[in-house]
Protein backbone atom coordinates (compact mmCIF):
# COMPACT_ATOMS: atom_id res chain seq x y z
CA UNK A 1 0.00 0.00 0.00
CA UNK A 2 1.36 3.54 -0.78
CA UNK A 3 1.35 5.78 1.54
CA UNK A 4 0.34 9.62 0.93
CA UNK A 5 2.99 10.77 1.15
CA UNK A 6 5.01 8.44 -1.58
CA UNK A 7 2.61 9.27 -3.65
CA UNK A 8 3.11 13.33 -3.13
CA UNK A 9 6.97 12.23 -3.46
CA UNK A 10 6.26 10.32 -6.33
CA UNK A 11 4.44 12.47 -8.32
CA UNK A 12 6.43 15.44 -7.41
CA UNK A 13 8.99 13.53 -9.82
CA UNK A 14 7.04 15.54 -12.09
CA UNK A 15 8.72 18.45 -12.21
CA UNK A 16 13.20 19.20 -13.25
CA UNK A 17 13.81 20.63 -10.18
CA UNK A 18 12.20 17.79 -7.72
CA UNK A 19 14.44 15.39 -9.97
CA UNK A 20 17.31 17.33 -9.50
CA UNK A 21 16.83 17.72 -5.60
CA UNK A 22 16.02 13.45 -4.95
CA UNK A 23 18.41 12.96 -8.02
CA UNK A 24 15.68 10.27 -9.27
CA UNK A 25 13.26 9.53 -12.13
CA UNK A 26 10.28 7.58 -13.06
CA UNK A 27 9.98 5.04 -15.31
CA UNK A 28 6.85 3.12 -16.66
CA UNK A 29 6.26 0.75 -19.12
CA UNK A 30 6.78 -2.98 -18.56
CA UNK A 31 9.11 -3.88 -20.85
CA UNK A 32 11.02 -0.97 -19.96
CA UNK A 33 11.37 -1.73 -16.36
CA UNK A 34 11.94 -5.29 -17.01
CA UNK A 35 15.24 -4.06 -19.07
CA UNK A 36 15.98 -1.64 -15.88
CA UNK A 37 15.57 -4.48 -13.97
CA UNK A 38 18.12 -6.14 -15.88
CA UNK A 39 20.66 -3.03 -16.45
CA UNK A 40 23.61 -2.87 -13.71
CA UNK A 41 23.97 1.10 -14.79
CA UNK A 42 20.83 2.46 -13.08
CA UNK A 43 19.68 1.44 -9.20
CA UNK A 44 16.42 1.26 -8.73
CA UNK A 45 15.01 2.78 -5.52
CA UNK A 46 11.18 1.98 -5.50
CA UNK A 47 9.07 0.02 -7.57
CA UNK A 48 5.27 0.17 -7.00
CA UNK A 49 3.54 -3.47 -8.56
CA UNK A 50 0.42 -5.10 -8.54
CA UNK A 51 -0.02 -8.58 -7.27
CA UNK A 52 0.19 -9.46 -11.11
CA UNK A 53 2.87 -8.74 -12.11
CA UNK A 54 4.59 -10.11 -8.53
CA UNK A 55 3.59 -12.82 -9.07
CA UNK A 56 5.00 -13.51 -12.66
CA UNK A 57 8.70 -11.82 -11.59
CA UNK A 58 9.50 -13.86 -8.24
CA UNK A 59 13.44 -13.58 -9.04
CA UNK A 60 13.19 -9.70 -9.06
CA UNK A 61 10.76 -9.39 -5.51
CA UNK A 62 13.43 -11.88 -4.68
CA UNK A 63 15.99 -9.21 -5.53
CA UNK A 64 14.41 -5.73 -4.68
CA UNK A 65 13.02 -6.84 -1.43
CA UNK A 66 12.06 -3.90 1.21
CA UNK A 67 12.30 -1.83 -2.13
CA UNK A 68 9.26 -2.95 -3.46
CA UNK A 69 5.56 -2.09 -2.88
CA UNK A 70 2.40 -3.98 -3.61
CA UNK A 71 -0.20 -1.42 -4.77
CA UNK A 72 -3.78 -2.05 -6.04
CA UNK A 73 -4.71 -0.91 -9.81
CA UNK A 74 -6.10 2.23 -8.77
CA UNK A 75 -3.03 2.99 -6.44
CA UNK A 76 -1.37 2.70 -9.48
CA UNK A 77 -3.52 5.30 -11.53
CA UNK A 78 -2.88 7.70 -8.94
CA UNK A 79 0.78 7.70 -9.65
CA UNK A 80 1.24 6.78 -12.93
CA UNK A 81 1.76 9.21 -15.82
CA UNK A 82 0.24 7.01 -18.80
CA UNK A 83 -3.65 7.43 -19.68
CA UNK A 84 -3.44 3.36 -19.19
CA UNK A 85 -1.32 2.45 -16.66
CA UNK A 86 0.92 -0.81 -17.12
CA UNK A 87 0.86 -2.74 -13.57
CA UNK A 88 4.53 -1.92 -12.41
CA UNK A 89 6.27 1.67 -12.15
CA UNK A 90 10.09 2.25 -11.06
CA UNK A 91 11.68 5.03 -9.17
CA UNK A 92 15.12 5.02 -10.35
CA UNK A 93 18.05 6.86 -9.72
CA UNK A 94 19.74 9.70 -12.05
CA UNK A 95 22.85 7.78 -12.97
CA UNK A 96 26.42 9.73 -12.90
CA UNK A 97 27.02 10.98 -15.84
CA UNK A 98 29.26 8.39 -18.07
CA UNK A 99 32.55 9.18 -19.47
CA UNK A 100 32.79 10.42 -23.33
CA UNK A 101 33.24 7.07 -25.37
CA UNK A 102 36.29 6.71 -27.43
CA UNK A 103 34.85 6.59 -30.43
CA UNK A 104 34.04 10.41 -30.49
CA UNK A 105 36.32 10.85 -32.72
CA UNK A 106 36.10 8.14 -35.30
CA UNK A 107 31.94 8.06 -35.41
CA UNK A 108 29.03 10.17 -35.92
CA UNK A 109 27.95 11.87 -32.74
CA UNK A 110 25.01 14.09 -31.92
CA UNK A 111 24.58 17.72 -30.63
CA UNK A 112 20.48 18.43 -29.76
CA UNK A 113 20.83 22.39 -29.41
CA UNK A 114 17.52 23.08 -27.76
CA UNK A 115 15.25 20.69 -28.22
CA UNK A 116 11.56 21.17 -26.38
CA UNK A 117 9.85 18.58 -26.83
CA UNK A 118 10.05 15.60 -24.69
CA UNK A 119 8.55 13.45 -27.43
CA UNK A 120 11.53 14.38 -29.77
CA UNK A 121 14.03 14.32 -27.67
CA UNK A 122 12.78 10.21 -26.72
CA UNK A 123 12.27 9.66 -30.41
CA UNK A 124 16.04 10.84 -31.17
CA UNK A 125 17.70 9.12 -28.19
CA UNK A 126 15.75 5.63 -29.74
CA UNK A 127 17.57 6.86 -33.37
CA UNK A 128 20.74 6.78 -31.53
CA UNK A 129 20.18 3.51 -29.86
CA UNK A 130 19.17 1.79 -33.38
CA UNK A 131 22.35 3.40 -35.04
CA UNK A 132 24.67 2.82 -32.52
CA UNK A 133 25.45 6.44 -31.58
CA UNK A 134 28.01 6.58 -29.44
CA UNK A 135 27.34 10.10 -27.75
CA UNK A 136 24.19 12.52 -27.40
CA UNK A 137 25.14 15.84 -26.01
CA UNK A 138 22.49 18.21 -25.03
CA UNK A 139 22.16 22.06 -24.71
CA UNK A 140 21.40 23.15 -21.12
CA UNK A 141 17.94 24.57 -22.91
CA UNK A 142 17.46 21.02 -23.81
CA UNK A 143 14.00 18.72 -22.67
CA UNK A 144 15.41 17.22 -19.32
CA UNK A 145 16.40 13.66 -20.29
CA UNK A 146 15.13 12.35 -17.01
CA UNK A 147 11.24 13.89 -18.00
CA UNK A 148 9.00 10.99 -17.82
CA UNK A 149 7.41 11.77 -21.60
CA UNK A 150 11.71 11.63 -22.40
CA UNK A 151 11.63 8.02 -20.75
CA UNK A 152 8.31 6.62 -22.07
CA UNK A 153 8.89 7.88 -26.00
CA UNK A 154 13.02 6.39 -25.93
CA UNK A 155 11.07 3.25 -25.79
CA UNK A 156 14.45 2.22 -23.36
CA UNK A 157 16.57 3.57 -25.15
CA UNK A 158 17.83 5.93 -22.00
CA UNK A 159 19.10 2.61 -20.75
CA UNK A 160 21.49 1.90 -23.04
CA UNK A 161 22.64 5.56 -24.72
CA UNK A 162 25.57 7.68 -23.61
CA UNK A 163 24.39 11.06 -22.88
CA UNK A 164 25.92 14.41 -21.44
CA UNK A 165 24.39 17.39 -20.70
CA UNK A 166 27.38 20.32 -21.88
CA UNK A 167 27.56 23.42 -23.54
CA UNK A 168 28.36 23.76 -27.30
CA UNK A 169 32.01 25.67 -26.35
CA UNK A 170 33.05 23.43 -23.96
CA UNK A 171 31.93 20.62 -25.89
CA UNK A 172 34.55 21.52 -28.83
CA UNK A 173 37.47 22.40 -26.07
CA UNK A 174 37.22 18.80 -25.43
CA UNK A 175 36.68 17.85 -28.87
CA UNK A 176 39.03 20.08 -31.03
CA UNK A 177 39.40 18.41 -34.02
CA UNK A 178 35.71 17.11 -34.57
CA UNK A 179 34.08 18.22 -38.02
CA UNK A 180 30.78 19.50 -37.17
CA UNK A 181 27.63 19.56 -39.30
CA UNK A 182 24.22 21.89 -38.68
CA UNK A 183 21.01 20.65 -40.10
CA UNK A 184 19.65 23.93 -41.44
CA UNK A 185 16.93 25.49 -43.95
CA UNK A 186 19.01 26.84 -46.61
CA UNK A 187 22.68 24.51 -46.36
CA UNK A 188 24.18 22.41 -49.26
CA UNK A 189 22.48 19.33 -50.06
CA UNK A 190 23.00 16.58 -48.21
CA UNK A 191 21.73 14.02 -51.18
CA UNK A 192 24.90 15.71 -53.31
CA UNK A 193 26.84 15.51 -50.27
CA UNK A 194 29.69 12.79 -49.46
CA UNK A 195 29.23 12.01 -45.57
CA UNK A 196 32.51 11.43 -43.75
CA UNK A 197 31.97 8.48 -41.28
CA UNK A 198 32.01 10.90 -38.50
CA UNK A 199 32.08 13.82 -37.34
CA UNK A 200 29.04 15.89 -35.29
CA UNK A 201 25.85 16.21 -35.75
CA UNK A 202 24.00 19.63 -34.36
CA UNK A 203 20.17 19.40 -34.46
CA UNK A 204 18.69 22.71 -33.45
CA UNK A 205 15.63 23.83 -31.33
CA UNK A 206 11.90 22.96 -33.36
CA UNK A 207 10.97 26.41 -34.05
CA UNK A 208 14.30 28.19 -33.74
CA UNK A 209 16.84 26.22 -35.17
CA UNK A 210 20.24 26.25 -33.83
CA UNK A 211 21.38 29.22 -31.46
CA UNK A 212 23.42 31.58 -34.07
CA UNK A 213 26.16 31.39 -31.29
CA UNK A 214 26.78 27.58 -32.08
CA UNK A 215 26.14 27.97 -36.03
CA UNK A 216 28.84 29.86 -36.29
CA UNK A 217 31.29 27.37 -34.82
CA UNK A 218 29.98 24.69 -37.09
CA UNK A 219 32.00 23.39 -39.85
CA UNK A 220 29.57 22.87 -42.72
CA UNK A 221 25.66 23.66 -42.88
CA UNK A 222 23.89 20.99 -44.24
CA UNK A 223 20.18 20.49 -45.59
CA UNK A 224 17.36 17.44 -46.14
CA UNK A 225 16.05 18.85 -50.07
CA UNK A 226 12.70 19.28 -50.39
CA UNK A 227 10.64 18.35 -53.47
CA UNK A 228 11.67 20.07 -56.54
CA UNK A 229 8.30 21.12 -57.55
CA UNK A 230 7.87 23.12 -54.65
CA UNK A 231 5.62 22.22 -51.60
CA UNK A 232 4.13 24.13 -49.03
CA UNK A 233 5.70 22.74 -46.13
CA UNK A 234 8.78 24.90 -44.19
CA UNK A 235 10.39 22.10 -42.51
CA UNK A 236 10.40 18.36 -41.17
CA UNK A 237 9.55 17.37 -37.43
CA UNK A 238 13.41 17.57 -35.86
CA UNK A 239 13.97 13.75 -35.23
CA UNK A 240 12.52 13.14 -38.50
CA UNK A 241 15.13 15.34 -39.90
CA UNK A 242 18.07 13.78 -37.10
CA UNK A 243 16.44 10.39 -38.14
CA UNK A 244 16.80 11.02 -41.99
CA UNK A 245 20.75 12.71 -41.58
CA UNK A 246 21.88 9.86 -39.29
CA UNK A 247 20.84 7.53 -42.08
CA UNK A 248 22.86 9.16 -44.69
CA UNK A 249 26.05 9.12 -42.79
CA UNK A 250 25.68 5.52 -41.41
CA UNK A 251 24.86 4.70 -45.39
CA UNK A 252 28.30 4.91 -46.39
CA UNK A 253 29.93 3.64 -43.11
CA UNK B 1 -20.11 35.77 -27.95
CA UNK B 2 -20.29 31.85 -28.13
CA UNK B 3 -23.60 29.94 -27.59
CA UNK B 4 -23.43 26.74 -24.94
CA UNK B 5 -24.50 24.81 -28.18
CA UNK B 6 -21.85 25.94 -30.40
CA UNK B 7 -19.18 25.23 -27.57
CA UNK B 8 -20.71 21.83 -27.13
CA UNK B 9 -20.82 21.76 -31.32
CA UNK B 10 -17.73 22.58 -31.42
CA UNK B 11 -16.25 19.89 -28.42
CA UNK B 12 -18.13 17.18 -30.20
CA UNK B 13 -15.77 17.00 -32.72
CA UNK B 14 -13.16 15.99 -30.58
CA UNK B 15 -15.10 12.39 -31.80
CA UNK B 16 -14.48 11.11 -35.57
CA UNK B 17 -18.65 10.18 -35.28
CA UNK B 18 -19.37 13.31 -34.64
CA UNK B 19 -16.75 14.82 -37.67
CA UNK B 20 -18.19 12.29 -39.48
CA UNK B 21 -21.83 12.96 -38.60
CA UNK B 22 -21.23 16.58 -39.33
CA UNK B 23 -18.68 16.68 -41.84
CA UNK B 24 -16.61 19.28 -39.92
CA UNK B 25 -13.45 19.18 -38.09
CA UNK B 26 -11.27 21.41 -35.93
CA UNK B 27 -8.34 23.72 -37.28
CA UNK B 28 -5.78 25.66 -34.92
CA UNK B 29 -3.22 27.81 -35.30
CA UNK B 30 -2.64 31.30 -36.54
CA UNK B 31 -0.49 29.98 -39.31
CA UNK B 32 -2.28 26.67 -40.51
CA UNK B 33 -5.47 28.88 -40.56
CA UNK B 34 -3.85 31.81 -42.49
CA UNK B 35 -3.55 28.98 -45.02
CA UNK B 36 -6.64 27.21 -44.73
CA UNK B 37 -7.85 31.01 -45.44
CA UNK B 38 -5.99 31.24 -48.71
CA UNK B 39 -6.97 27.72 -49.85
CA UNK B 40 -9.51 26.94 -52.32
CA UNK B 41 -10.20 23.47 -51.38
CA UNK B 42 -11.68 23.63 -47.62
CA UNK B 43 -14.75 25.95 -46.95
CA UNK B 44 -14.68 27.44 -43.79
CA UNK B 45 -17.86 26.58 -41.70
CA UNK B 46 -16.70 28.85 -38.76
CA UNK B 47 -14.30 30.76 -37.24
CA UNK B 48 -14.27 32.34 -33.45
CA UNK B 49 -11.18 34.92 -33.44
CA UNK B 50 -10.69 37.08 -30.15
CA UNK B 51 -10.59 40.92 -31.34
CA UNK B 52 -6.89 40.67 -31.89
CA UNK B 53 -6.69 38.27 -34.61
CA UNK B 54 -10.05 40.03 -35.67
CA UNK B 55 -8.14 44.16 -36.05
CA UNK B 56 -5.13 42.95 -37.57
CA UNK B 57 -7.12 39.87 -40.37
CA UNK B 58 -9.39 42.78 -41.80
CA UNK B 59 -9.90 41.26 -45.32
CA UNK B 60 -9.85 38.04 -43.63
CA UNK B 61 -13.00 39.11 -41.65
CA UNK B 62 -14.83 40.95 -45.42
CA UNK B 63 -14.42 37.32 -46.43
CA UNK B 64 -15.81 35.28 -43.48
CA UNK B 65 -18.99 37.28 -42.79
CA UNK B 66 -21.49 35.89 -40.53
CA UNK B 67 -18.88 32.89 -40.25
CA UNK B 68 -16.91 35.11 -37.85
CA UNK B 69 -17.48 34.77 -34.51
CA UNK B 70 -15.68 37.20 -31.93
CA UNK B 71 -14.44 35.64 -29.24
CA UNK B 72 -12.95 36.31 -25.74
CA UNK B 73 -9.46 34.48 -24.73
CA UNK B 74 -11.22 32.28 -22.25
CA UNK B 75 -14.21 31.61 -24.28
CA UNK B 76 -11.18 29.91 -26.98
CA UNK B 77 -9.73 28.01 -24.02
CA UNK B 78 -12.65 26.13 -23.77
CA UNK B 79 -12.76 25.21 -26.81
CA UNK B 80 -9.19 25.03 -28.03
CA UNK B 81 -7.54 21.81 -27.53
CA UNK B 82 -3.81 23.71 -27.18
CA UNK B 83 -2.48 23.68 -23.97
CA UNK B 84 -2.17 27.77 -24.79
CA UNK B 85 -4.55 28.52 -27.46
CA UNK B 86 -3.67 30.58 -30.20
CA UNK B 87 -6.72 33.72 -30.88
CA UNK B 88 -7.93 32.37 -33.83
CA UNK B 89 -9.67 28.66 -33.90
CA UNK B 90 -11.66 27.35 -36.66
CA UNK B 91 -14.02 24.80 -38.30
CA UNK B 92 -13.78 24.00 -41.69
CA UNK B 93 -15.90 21.06 -43.95
CA UNK B 94 -14.12 17.97 -44.87
CA UNK B 95 -13.40 17.72 -48.86
CA UNK B 96 -14.64 15.10 -50.79
CA UNK B 97 -11.80 12.44 -51.37
CA UNK B 98 -9.37 14.10 -54.29
CA UNK B 99 -8.68 11.85 -57.18
CA UNK B 100 -5.58 9.97 -57.59
CA UNK B 101 -2.77 12.26 -58.70
CA UNK B 102 -1.72 11.00 -62.21
CA UNK B 103 1.74 10.49 -61.09
CA UNK B 104 0.81 7.73 -59.07
CA UNK B 105 3.34 5.07 -60.98
CA UNK B 106 5.87 6.93 -61.85
CA UNK B 107 6.75 8.91 -58.13
CA UNK B 108 6.56 7.29 -54.64
CA UNK B 109 3.70 6.80 -53.11
CA UNK B 110 2.47 5.84 -49.45
CA UNK B 111 0.19 3.54 -48.20
CA UNK B 112 -0.18 3.92 -44.12
CA UNK B 113 -1.58 0.38 -42.76
CA UNK B 114 -2.80 0.96 -39.31
CA UNK B 115 -0.86 3.97 -38.28
CA UNK B 116 -2.34 4.43 -34.41
CA UNK B 117 -0.83 7.63 -33.11
CA UNK B 118 -2.04 10.75 -34.66
CA UNK B 119 1.48 12.56 -33.89
CA UNK B 120 2.60 9.74 -36.18
CA UNK B 121 0.15 10.29 -39.03
CA UNK B 122 0.64 14.23 -38.79
CA UNK B 123 4.37 13.90 -38.99
CA UNK B 124 3.69 11.35 -41.73
CA UNK B 125 1.88 13.70 -43.54
CA UNK B 126 4.77 16.50 -43.42
CA UNK B 127 6.81 13.94 -44.68
CA UNK B 128 4.79 13.51 -47.49
CA UNK B 129 4.44 16.97 -48.20
CA UNK B 130 8.29 18.16 -47.63
CA UNK B 131 9.32 15.56 -50.31
CA UNK B 132 6.31 15.86 -52.59
CA UNK B 133 5.02 12.32 -52.20
CA UNK B 134 1.55 12.37 -54.64
CA UNK B 135 -0.55 10.32 -52.96
CA UNK B 136 -0.69 8.96 -49.21
CA UNK B 137 -3.44 5.88 -48.59
CA UNK B 138 -4.19 4.99 -45.30
CA UNK B 139 -6.24 1.94 -44.15
CA UNK B 140 -9.49 2.09 -42.69
CA UNK B 141 -7.42 1.06 -38.96
CA UNK B 142 -5.57 4.15 -39.49
CA UNK B 143 -6.14 7.43 -37.22
CA UNK B 144 -8.62 9.83 -38.50
CA UNK B 145 -6.64 12.11 -40.78
CA UNK B 146 -9.40 14.60 -39.23
CA UNK B 147 -8.56 14.16 -35.21
CA UNK B 148 -7.45 17.39 -34.49
CA UNK B 149 -3.70 16.23 -33.16
CA UNK B 150 -3.38 15.21 -36.60
CA UNK B 151 -4.45 18.40 -38.16
CA UNK B 152 -1.88 19.86 -35.50
CA UNK B 153 0.83 18.10 -35.95
CA UNK B 154 0.87 17.78 -40.09
CA UNK B 155 1.69 21.21 -39.32
CA UNK B 156 -0.78 22.53 -42.62
CA UNK B 157 0.53 19.87 -44.50
CA UNK B 158 -3.28 18.05 -44.28
CA UNK B 159 -4.22 21.51 -46.80
CA UNK B 160 -1.60 19.96 -49.72
CA UNK B 161 -1.49 16.40 -49.40
CA UNK B 162 -3.83 13.82 -51.76
CA UNK B 163 -4.99 11.13 -49.14
CA UNK B 164 -7.40 8.56 -49.47
CA UNK B 165 -8.59 6.32 -47.10
CA UNK B 166 -8.55 2.84 -49.14
CA UNK B 167 -8.22 -0.95 -48.37
CA UNK B 168 -5.00 -2.38 -49.72
CA UNK B 169 -6.77 -5.20 -52.27
CA UNK B 170 -8.96 -1.98 -53.51
CA UNK B 171 -6.12 -0.07 -54.23
CA UNK B 172 -3.83 -2.86 -55.72
CA UNK B 173 -6.70 -3.34 -58.32
CA UNK B 174 -6.68 0.44 -59.08
CA UNK B 175 -3.14 -0.05 -59.29
CA UNK B 176 -2.23 -3.14 -60.69
CA UNK B 177 1.14 -2.76 -62.10
CA UNK B 178 2.62 -1.05 -59.18
CA UNK B 179 5.80 -2.12 -57.56
CA UNK B 180 5.50 -2.40 -53.37
CA UNK B 181 7.93 -1.66 -50.48
CA UNK B 182 6.58 -2.42 -47.02
CA UNK B 183 8.78 -1.95 -44.18
CA UNK B 184 9.30 -4.89 -41.84
CA UNK B 185 12.43 -6.01 -39.28
CA UNK B 186 13.59 -8.86 -41.06
CA UNK B 187 14.04 -7.22 -44.93
CA UNK B 188 16.53 -6.69 -47.13
CA UNK B 189 19.25 -4.01 -46.28
CA UNK B 190 18.06 -1.01 -47.59
CA UNK B 191 21.37 0.70 -47.74
CA UNK B 192 22.69 -2.09 -50.23
CA UNK B 193 19.56 -1.61 -52.61
CA UNK B 194 19.44 0.13 -55.74
CA UNK B 195 16.07 2.04 -55.09
CA UNK B 196 13.76 3.08 -58.04
CA UNK B 197 12.20 6.21 -58.59
CA UNK B 198 8.46 4.87 -58.05
CA UNK B 199 6.47 2.56 -56.21
CA UNK B 200 4.17 2.16 -53.22
CA UNK B 201 5.82 2.38 -49.89
CA UNK B 202 4.11 0.43 -47.20
CA UNK B 203 4.48 1.38 -43.33
CA UNK B 204 2.73 -0.67 -40.58
CA UNK B 205 1.06 -0.26 -37.37
CA UNK B 206 3.05 1.11 -35.03
CA UNK B 207 3.27 -2.08 -32.07
CA UNK B 208 1.79 -4.84 -34.88
CA UNK B 209 3.41 -3.56 -38.16
CA UNK B 210 2.55 -4.72 -41.55
CA UNK B 211 -0.97 -7.09 -41.30
CA UNK B 212 0.04 -10.46 -42.49
CA UNK B 213 -2.89 -10.64 -45.18
CA UNK B 214 -1.47 -6.90 -46.69
CA UNK B 215 2.31 -8.47 -46.08
CA UNK B 216 1.96 -11.24 -48.30
CA UNK B 217 0.18 -8.99 -51.34
CA UNK B 218 3.76 -6.77 -50.91
CA UNK B 219 6.65 -7.29 -53.58
CA UNK B 220 9.50 -6.29 -51.67
CA UNK B 221 10.23 -6.34 -47.79
CA UNK B 222 12.93 -3.69 -47.07
CA UNK B 223 14.43 -2.66 -43.57
CA UNK B 224 16.48 0.00 -42.36
CA UNK B 225 19.81 -1.31 -40.65
CA UNK B 226 20.69 -1.39 -37.07
CA UNK B 227 23.84 -0.83 -35.46
CA UNK B 228 26.20 -3.63 -36.52
CA UNK B 229 27.61 -3.68 -32.90
CA UNK B 230 24.37 -4.44 -32.19
CA UNK B 231 22.34 -1.71 -30.03
CA UNK B 232 19.69 -3.45 -27.83
CA UNK B 233 16.70 -0.98 -29.76
CA UNK B 234 14.25 -2.93 -31.04
CA UNK B 235 12.60 -0.90 -33.75
CA UNK B 236 12.09 3.11 -35.00
CA UNK B 237 9.57 5.50 -34.33
CA UNK B 238 6.97 4.94 -37.08
CA UNK B 239 6.89 8.47 -38.59
CA UNK B 240 11.59 8.38 -38.33
CA UNK B 241 11.47 4.97 -39.91
CA UNK B 242 8.87 6.51 -42.82
CA UNK B 243 11.31 9.72 -43.20
CA UNK B 244 14.31 7.63 -43.48
CA UNK B 245 12.97 5.32 -46.14
CA UNK B 246 11.60 7.80 -47.97
CA UNK B 247 14.77 9.92 -47.86
CA UNK B 248 16.59 7.13 -49.49
CA UNK B 249 13.98 6.83 -52.31
CA UNK B 250 14.46 10.49 -53.44
CA UNK B 251 18.21 10.21 -52.98
CA UNK B 252 18.63 8.93 -56.03
CA UNK B 253 15.36 10.42 -57.90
Amino acid sequence: MLSKNKIKYIRSLDLKKNRQKYNSFLVEGEKIIAELLQDGNFEVELLCATPTWIETHQSAVALLKEKLIEVKENELKKISKLKTPNHVLAIAKIPDVKALKSSTETELNLYLDGIQDPGNMGTILRIADWFGIPNVFVSEESADLYNPKVVQASMGAFLRVNYQKIGFEKLLQQLPNIVSFGAVLDGANLFEMTLPKHGLLVIGNEGKGIRASVLEQITHKISIPAAKNGSGAESLNAAVATGIIVSLFKQNS
